[in-house]
């Protein structure tokens, strides 16, 4: 197991502990998260981050929110819970894994409305660790799929980090190198660096090395180059979103390597569990993008890279039109070229 | 006059004076480069770099390496001007101004073997602000030429910076932007933030907010987006080396620029004086690339941004091909479409 990125300490009255994802990979170090607060802070200076790690943060941050509670019938404590989660919910809005398990969490209080309240907490606290487990299980599956994309000694790119660490334990798109390793393959990746703040460079290369699987860094501009050269034979990208006809939402720069890819006839897959898809969205261009802090961009460790005051377009995501996405991989198996029909079809279980 | 990249300081005894281009934005500093060492490391380590300007500082430090030679007659003056040329020409291998200058300046000296060596030394001090007089006027028909190709109200996305600091003081890229401007058109930029030692977020916006022209910084992987987002016209960009056919090098990541505006239907202009052909070479793949210190990728301000050891590709340039290339423009005129039999004959002069 490459990490275990997001846990819970302790019984109902301990807290969850995160890998501080912001300060590898200098030292690896777990924060705890004691209050919904403390997860917020966590989630939106992406402590934490990932769109599936992201959904089991805030399942902890709903019952730190409410296992301290007074309340002493449903009602109330069903009102001070939604106060938490619309409170969880301002962290990002881009990942739908973070709505996805926040309204999952509300459904679970829903469905045991005749408990007591100390056994509703106890209850939600069960249901946070079961999208933990389930998440842990989910990316061993969208591991094994793609590996049956893959080749004996193929190449990957991929951009960002969708490795273990933007998940329970075993990843995304990562998952599909490391479970393909672990049949024995031969597979490499390259690393997109992933600016502004450089997930590639200081996540991925760090759970590629660690899992024994040989990697490049290369900053993002020197992806179109790389392939051009025929070092790269798939690339492979997580999702924070992904709308119901396909169009795919994730880390800004993954359109651009889906354009480059096309170009050069390089398949472009995205793995990603079934929880991914928001069916309420007919396309991508209704996904809502989160647009970050210029400083993201313009200060690194303590230096400033650009002049003061210059104006900044930083938007933490884009989106990639299904045409351009040659199968998305899931817990379930594989959608090649995903459009409305067979992506209803997929997340229903008709396929 | 935006900048003065690059200067003479004195008559014969005096030395160069360049603008370091690695402590901008936090300061505008100008180092001395008393010796062709001095100027070796100037231009190893950026602190003058973009083709022209190169070219210009090869020359001077040429001067450099001559100035207090001790020979008295042709023969033994010009062995040690090959000596400093041959050194000289170690210190970046792609931008051909460089070698352009050299030999310029090795063919200045030829011509005048009758002069005796403290007429010579003068000659090529002579020679070497000739080729700063002309890369000024040079730039300034660039950015007249390229002017036209623009409509009022164009936003231009630019890559890496050919500005004025990459020239002795107006740029190439850049000239087309800040000539629009002097006409009175509205035009505004994007400046890709050139990853790894950031020129663009650097230079190219500084440049641009000095001379009043509206521009956003985004990094390399947003390029995409912004054009999808229908915020580009059209992309100007420098070179550093343009093979017969009309194949250009230039910095790495520009080749997937072409790749994007070509995909979003947005012109692709190469701006760059004669010199930057290189006739000799009939297509791109021959052009040498220059691979960086790994270290420029991992390590910023201070601070490790990937795990230690783990490998980088870092290719300092890239090639795009004449095929993506809407027009090339150049002092004497625009080359559109490039072709072989039209390089040529614009090279030659009988366009």
């Amino acid at each position: 197991m490459p990490v275990e990125t997001i846990r819970w300490k302790g019984e109902l009255e301990g807290c969850a502990e995160l890998i501080d994802q912001t300060r590898l990979p200098e030292e690896l170090v777990y924060v705890r998260c004691e209050t919904p607060e403390d997860m917020w802070e966590a989630i939106k200076m992406l402590r934490v981050r990932g769109a599936p790690a992201i959904g089991i943060a805030a399942a902890m941050g709903l019952v730190l929110g409410v296992k301290d509670s007074d309340a002493t019938d449903f009602d109330a404590f069903v009102q001070e819970l939604r106060e938490v989660k619309d409170y969880l919910a301002t962290s990002r809005p881009t990942a739908v894994n973070l709505f996805w398990a926040l309204d999952r969490m509300e459904r679970t209080a829903r469905e045991n409305s005749g408990l007591g309240v100390p056994e509703l907490k106890e209850r939600l606290l069960e249901e946070a660790l079961r999208i933990l487990e389930e998440d842990r299980e989910t990316c061993r599956r969208i591991g094994r799929n793609g590996a049956e994309l893959l080749k004996d000694g193929n190449t990957v790119l991929t951009h960002c980090n969708a490795g273990g660490l933007a998940t329970a334990d075993y990843g995304t798109a990562l998952a599909v190198l490391f479970a393909a390793a672990e049949r024995g393959m031969q597979v490499g990746a390259y690393a997109d660096e992933t600016r502004p703040l450089l997930q590639g460079a200081r996540l991925t290369t760090w759970e590629l090395k660690q899992a024994g699987i040989p990697v490049t860094l290369i900053c993002d501009n020197m992806a179109a180059q790389v392939m051009k050269e025929g070092r790269i034979d798939a690339v492979v990208v997580g999702a924070d979103r992904i709308a119901g006809n396909g169009d795919v939402a994730n880390k800004v720069g993954t359109y651009g390597v889906s354009v480059l890819a096309a170009h050069h006839g390089i398949p472009f897959y995205v793995a990603a569990p079934v929880s991914t898809f928001d069916l309420s969205l007919a396309c991508g261009e209704e996904i809502p993008i989160e647009e970050r802090d210029p400083e993201e961009v313009t200060r690194w460790g303590g230096r400033t890279t650009a002049p003061d005051g210059v104006d900044v377009y930083t938007p933490a995501f884009d989106v990639t039109p299904a045409a351009n996405v040659t199968a998305i991989i899931t817990e379930k198996g594989v959608i090649e070229h995903p459009n409305a029909q067979k992506v209803r079809a997929h997340v229903r279980g008709e396929q």
